[in-house]
């Protein structure tokens, strides 16, 4: 598999290089892989952190501006940042109101972000964390597991918040708000094909012409369960299903849905597979408030889709609304 | 190679249904395939009007609203929208002040914008055409052959002559403008995977792991010739040469670059690649203008990248900078 690289070493840094090329207005702090916001810290304004591994972007550097994030981390391709990476950007996130940290739940970022928030409290710095576990395919329901993954609803929370504290809403009014979010949102992915790692030759799994990979994570996970390969409205049933059980939305409650692509399907099929989405919630009588569409929490090149569903009021809508000028999201 | 699809014959419908449940604000013609501006016409306004074959989204449908194009009509896949479509659309942004047809070099497209602009000017409508032009690999160099084909550069032409046409600008004026920015844009693009046609299970063509197809097209079409593979820094300067010298822009001259993906690269490669276009246009003293880093003009699912420079002044600069709201660009 060819890759469009120099290096597997320098895959980050040359594309955070990159990142500083086309976008003049951040702050891209090469060394430290660290993208802050040219304006950071805005004083008397809480401060959101997020970051995580490489390999699915625009996550969370893209998602770096007015209205979203201050700051972003990037570890290596599907390795969490260290604590150094985490404590920079929060220390460059902080305008003195706290610092919301939002993090995917992953072992490493979540040990890692633990880790930073111990050192700059040393330092007095109020930090709160979001974690984000909206990955329905690995609720296990035990209660001493790792428990579900993070991945898309990250977008709602980082959007929905940094809206919020734009609106100078307080640290812990910000951080309840992303945990609200989170308990309302569910996510599940399906691979048409495998991520190949850029310091690999092969793929992360092999499916066959026949089936697809339900239940996949974003660092190229193979999934729960084989499924047989179907039409688009198929898929999306099966996995757009259980979202809605779970979260238990029902007749006259309004979502969020974001169809986000894993890294190589084309808009074209995001799109057939977002109006399978419309036409099933509609089927339901749930009103498609809002829609995302397009590739924002990538798995490298995976073929494939992740749906997910936020369970929204007319607040948080407000707040999906309210402005963002990042370089993923704008309106 | 499996897609997200229902079945073949519904691609091109299907996907649009799914961008009228994710964009409400648009006007969706499902039938007729034409998505335009839910304000159009604009009175007043030169209407701008683009469209192609489908398969290469976010363009055009994607490039619909305030600042940019009043409608765009779709075709089936790789294959020019009838003349009927394009009637469709011209009426639709008809505000008074006349129709810009905005037509990427491709023989279908030609003479079919051609038949509907003929249509419509039997109505009294002023029509004019800007011909997008910019593929340097299909460069023959003959009078009378069928020219360079039309690519990522027709974004350039559609934003600034949006912007322009949003300002007030005479049916005249845009198109002059239109026709300078193509002169001053060249493309060219490399794959390093060929796409695969949603009717058809084999790619368009197949390359080596040694190897790239140089001057590829984005219709699936292999390319001028097949060069060695190399790192992203090397394939960027095997195509950003020649467009620096036809273009002939030199030490002290001003560029838009466009690093635009061709499907299935992901956003770490292409931010890559444009590491390598800033630091080799830096050597030679070009100042790096504005910057666009993605997929915007695609080719199904190959992968690979082109590069397009626009040689700009400080008016296309304030062009390209005033606000837009599309699906795809918007600032």
């Amino acid at each position: 598999m060819k890759k469009l690289i120099n290096s597997p070493e320098t895959v980050v840094t040359d594309a955070l290089a990159g990142m500083a090329a086309a976008h003049p207005s951040l702050s891209v702090d090469i060394e430290n892989r660290v993208v802050t916001r040219a304006d950071a810290p805005v004083a008397g304004k809480v401060g959101l952190v997020s970051g995580g591994g490489s390999g699915h972007e625009p996550l969370h550097a893209g998602f770096v501006g007015y209205g979203m994030l201050d700051a972003a981390c990037a570890g290596e391709v599907f390795t969490s940042p260290v604590p150094d990476q985490i404590v920079i950007a929060t220390t460059a996130a902080n305008g003195g109101a706290g610092v919301l940290h939002v993090v995917k739940n992953y072992t490493g970022d979540v040990l890692n972000f633990q880790i930073a928030a111990e050192c700059v409290a040393d330092e007095g710095l109020h930090v709160e964390r979001v974690l984000v576990d909206d990955d329905l395919a690995t609720d296990s329901g035990l209660a001493d597991g790792p428990g579900r993954r993070g991945t898309a609803a990250v977008i709602a929370v980082e959007k929905m918040c940094g809206a919020a504290a734009e609106r100078g809403a307080g640290i812990r009014e910000v951080a309840a708000l992303g945990r609200t979010i989170v308990t309302r949102s569910r996510t599940m992915a399906f691979a048409l094909a495998a991520c190949t790692h850029p310091d690999q030759e092969q793929p992360s799994f092999e499916l066959a012409d026949y089936e697809v990979g339900m239940g996949v994570g974003i660092h190229g996970e193979r999934g729960r369960e084989r499924a047989p390969f179907g039409t688009a409205d198929d898929l999306v049933d099966t996995v757009l299903t259980p979202i809605v059980e779970t979260l238990g939305v029902a007749r006259g409650d309004s979502v969020l849905a974001i169809t986000n692509g894993l890294g190589s399907t084309h808009p074209l099929e995001l799109h057939i597979a977002h109006r399978a989405v419309a036409l099933q919630l509609a089927a339901r009588g749930i009103h498609l408030a809002r829609s995302l569409v397009g590739p924002y929490v990538t798995a490298l090149d995976m073929a494939g889709c992740s749906i997910t569903l936020v369970h929204v009021n007319d607040d948080l809508v407000t707040l999906w609304d309210e402005p963002v000028r990042t370089p993923a999201l704008t309106w």
